[in-house]
């Protein structure tokens, strides 16, 4: 190995054991304690670091995690390749039909999303800048630019993941708050790519600014468009091929390196072609979840657990941590993203308490922000004390933002069957007096919805039926088959007046039949499903709403006023 | 980034990314053409590296590819973990149980083939220095040390594929070749460690040679004994807590790399700790592929691709190939395997072809002498000339193992639906006029075997029945359910004297009945039971001779005496 010296081998193989093992320790402890493990493994990071471990031990810390040399150069590049990987696959989450079909709302939440906190942050860098820690090594607009932009970006994969946690995913709010954190990550990956290329160049370049900009805004948008349908073309062709050889894995892996490779070379710094690589590629079935279940696992599992270590690794948190600083990043950041995206949504439309939601949800940061700062810091662009308050900053924020969500909408979004639900596989008055008769009825409805073949759909709904019947009590039944070739799972709702026979424990006969007909390969969905049924007909009260709705519009309205979980028998 | 010059990053980030995009280009061509698809992986560096990319545009080809510097430190910093991380999935792989059930015969070939291929390499080059092209650069000793145990190891993964391809792998004669292959690689990288631990202390060192060894091997017994049961315990303990959270692919990557680390530091090279970590920790329910799926997928998709696509890069493999020297190493090479494992498997009691098969298998050297190589190349204890004819020997020795072996025992192995039968599942006169009532017959003597409820047996395939029919036509029916809880698959095969409706689309009834019960997660070994079922009873012969077995040992006479795939009706 060239520029490593003899030992430093096992130092840096040693360093990236420990970091990992210590920062998934961490991180599940992080999880027990239902926090995000992204703060746990942030806090390996600075166990190991300069905070503590650099303080008790700095012989060994010296060693281990060298700040200068080969090895410390051979480590930035393993975390590098890391942070690629992870900006990738969060670009990949990206689904931009989703934004496309909300674009209205989106992109008035979106934008109030960008524009708020960019003019707050920029204000407050450019005319205070002393508040916020500059240090006048970079011209005072490059950082004032950056703090804009850093406040600017949301952070897509934490606020998904809030999201799901949340059972809000597939509900209307759900779509609302992705599609707006698309747009501003697309923006602030944009934004930011700018900013670094002015930082680069020392001041407005060759080209100028506004043609770097112009020329900017052109690539992106040549970018998700030409290049998205180049490379879905070339991802069904290596699907066709070999669905199963990883073609679709080590082209999603190549594309991104090089797009990383060209927004480095023009500037822009590799990250924003990383996330934008993963943006032109997601969102299709050739990059589901499913064919890039290796690349997405092994990112969650090692890369960034080692990226978000790397960063506690970066400097000393407790002497940098800088109190009056931190809470004005914090304030600044808060009143920017949720005053502008709540207003934009109170604006669009939206009731007080889910344009509330929404401002709350857009201002999770999550690791976007700290990929930022981390890039920042290398550039010194900004000084330590700001980085770890933008880090505490984005892990603030990012708690918040699910329990202040809970709190304004969790008791009143709809379910997430709801969601599934279609007003054509409403039955209110189901015929037929055996199980069998009940289950082709709602074939029948559902098959045409779902394009499946009725009686291929009943023979697999009835095979399941004769491994176990599915009655589950107090009246309800939920029948349910995994069917190949279907996109998404679909539920279908029938009510029977005289009550059917599904073998449920307490005897009862089914009044309340629930078809459940999900995609062959997605185990979680059929779960999530099934449980979801089961709990949200635990209340009494919401059989007996649901068993009197004759209309889809009453069905919708009686799980809307369901109580969420609960203990009611 | 430290050590990287402004620009260069850009540049590693697109070496990568060339590498792998044509490296998989070419390895799936190699595939299209029958050949493995490491051959085309090497070949896509011999392309981009020196031999031609490096001779038609050096500029380009010294930009993107550096031999020195801060951004070759990085690529090759880059490749070590592509290797560590590839041969502890290889090690993984490894299944010691396998090796010590058939311990006696696996050793006796195991210890000729590493005895005799090191005994001739050793004395070759210690003898005939010249003639490998040794430059004096080494002591002789260490220089023949390398030679014999460069010859001595086998490759399992390579050998693994060939006898999966040939339908051999769970036969006996795979499981022995198998146990063999992991015996000569455990003691191969066992030598190897040590050759390299030598050469770094120039000569023999503070301990002596013969301490030296007594520690590895305590060492490495240590790690296979008391170190795989440790590593077992928190295996099944992470995933207790968590089946899905990727704890066990975090710390078989945490335990493979502070091995390597381990091993690097006490002078033994990293390669070694790797391969080991992963036999210490494969063969168990916990890292079965389906849990380490995410790692060995993208090892297999991106790092293996990389790996092998560096070796091309790293010299000109046309101006160092020196045909007299590839001709002696090549010679060398399979004189001392086939010869000394096939003795020592014909002297075990093998008949011939089988025992030469074996030879011809273990004889395979792979990514595993490739590894080698690089490592010696580095050290400097191997020339340019003898690193490409090691290589060109490596793929050589691969590539004929799958045809020799197809040659000598192809046409008189077992199948590998018969390796599933078991003596209590052969129902010579079936019972029973209905499909359920033979299900049932069938299901009764398969549940006890399988550790299965009859009823539950009998429930799931008469659900899959319900489904579509199984008969498949000429009289075969083949029944069959995934169930929960079943460790491996069992097949279970009845003869019915009227013959039973299965609905086959040819109308004929089912005489000959076969039941494949397969573990619940396991799709493929399903399909390719029935694909092989269906494809040995194409033969009208072989039907005949099967329904006329009425016990075990007539029924497997017929099923060997089968013939392998061919187009008789």
């Amino acid at each position: 190995m060239n520029a490593l010296l003899p030992g430093e081998l096992p130092q840096l193989l040693l360093a990236v054991s420990v970091l990992l093992a210590v920062a998934r320790v961490c991180g599940s402890v992080a999880r027990r304690i239902g926090q995000p493990s992204v703060l746990g493994e942030l806090l390996a990071g600075i166990l190991l670091g300069p905070t503590l471990f650099g303080r008790l031990a700095p012989e060994l810390f010296a060693r281990l995690y060298p700040q200068a040399g080969g090895q410390a150069s051979a480590f930035s590049v393993l975390t590098l390749v890391s942070i690629v990987l992870f900006l990738t696959v969060a670009g990949l989450e990206v689904d931009l039909g989703r934004l496309l079909a909300r674009l209205r709302v989106a992109s008035a939440v979106g934008i109030a999303g960008i524009v708020v906190p960019f003019t707050t942050g920029f204000g407050a860098a450019y005319f205070w800048p002393a508040a916020l820690g500059a240090e006048g090594v970079v011209e005072p607009i490059v950082f004032a630019l950056f703090i804009g932009t850093a406040l600017a970006i949301s952070a897509l994969p934490v606020i998904a993941k809030t999201l799901i946690d949340l059972d809000l995913y597939r509900t209307d709010l759900g779509a609302l708050v992705i599609g707006s954190a698309v747009f501003d990550d697309l923006i602030g990956w944009t934004l930011f790519g700018l900013v670094v290329g002015l930082f680069r160049e020392a001041g407005p370049g060759v080209v100028g600014v506004g043609s770097e900009v112009a020329i900017t805004v052109v690539s992106v948008g040549l970018a998700l468009t030409v290049g998205r349908y180049l490379a879905l073309r070339a991802l069904a062709w290596l699907d066709r091929g070999a669905p199963d050889a990883g073609g679709v894995v080590a082209f999603v892996v190549c594309v991104a390196f090089a797009s990383a490779a060209l927004t480095d070379s023009v500037g822009h710094g590799a990250l924003m072609g990383a996330f934008l690589a993963g943006v032109v590629m997601g969102g299709t079935i050739e990059t589901s979840p499913r064919r890039l279940i290796a690349l997405e696992r092994l990112v969650g599992v090692v890369f960034a657990p080692l990226f978000f270590g790397s960063l506690g690794l970066r400097t000393d948190f407790i002497a940098n941590f800088d109190l009056p600083l931190v809470l004005v990043v914090f304030a600044i950041a808060c009143v920017g993203k949720v005053l502008g995206c709540g207003l934009a949504a109170r604006w669009s439309g939206l009731p007080a308490s889910e344009a509330w939601a929404v401002g709350f949800g857009m201002n999770a940061r999550g690791a976007m922000e700290m990929a930022m700062a981390l890039v920042a810091l290398q550039y010194n662009i900004i000084s330590e004390q700001l980085f770890v308050a933008l880090v505490v900053m984005a892990l603030a924020t990012s708690a918040m933002s699910g329990p202040a969500m809970k709190w304004l909408v969790g008791r009143r979004t709809r379910r997430l069957f709801l969601a599934h639900l279609d007003p054509r596989t409403f039955v209110p008055f189901l015929a037929g007096q055996d199980r069998a008769q009940v289950i082709r009825g709602l074939a029948q409805v559902t098959a045409p919805v779902a394009g499946l073949d009725t009686s291929e759909l009943t023979d697999a709904v009835l095979a399941r039926e004769a491994i176990m019947p599915t009655g589950v009590g107090q009246g309800i039944a939920i029948p349910h088959a995994r069917m190949p070739g279907l996109a998404a799972p679909i539920v279908a709702l029938g009510l029977s007046n005289t009550g059917v026979d599904f073998g449920a424990p307490d005897g009862e006969l089914a009044r309340l039949v629930v078809l459940v007909v999900t995609p062959e390969h997605d185990d979680l969905i059929q779960i999530e499903l099934l449980a979801e049924i089961a709990r949200t007909f635990q209340h009494g009260e919401t059989r007996r709403a649901v068993a009197h709705a004759r209309s889809f519009a009453e069905l919708s309205e009686a799980l809307r006023g369901a109580p969420r979980h609960g203990a009611e028998g």
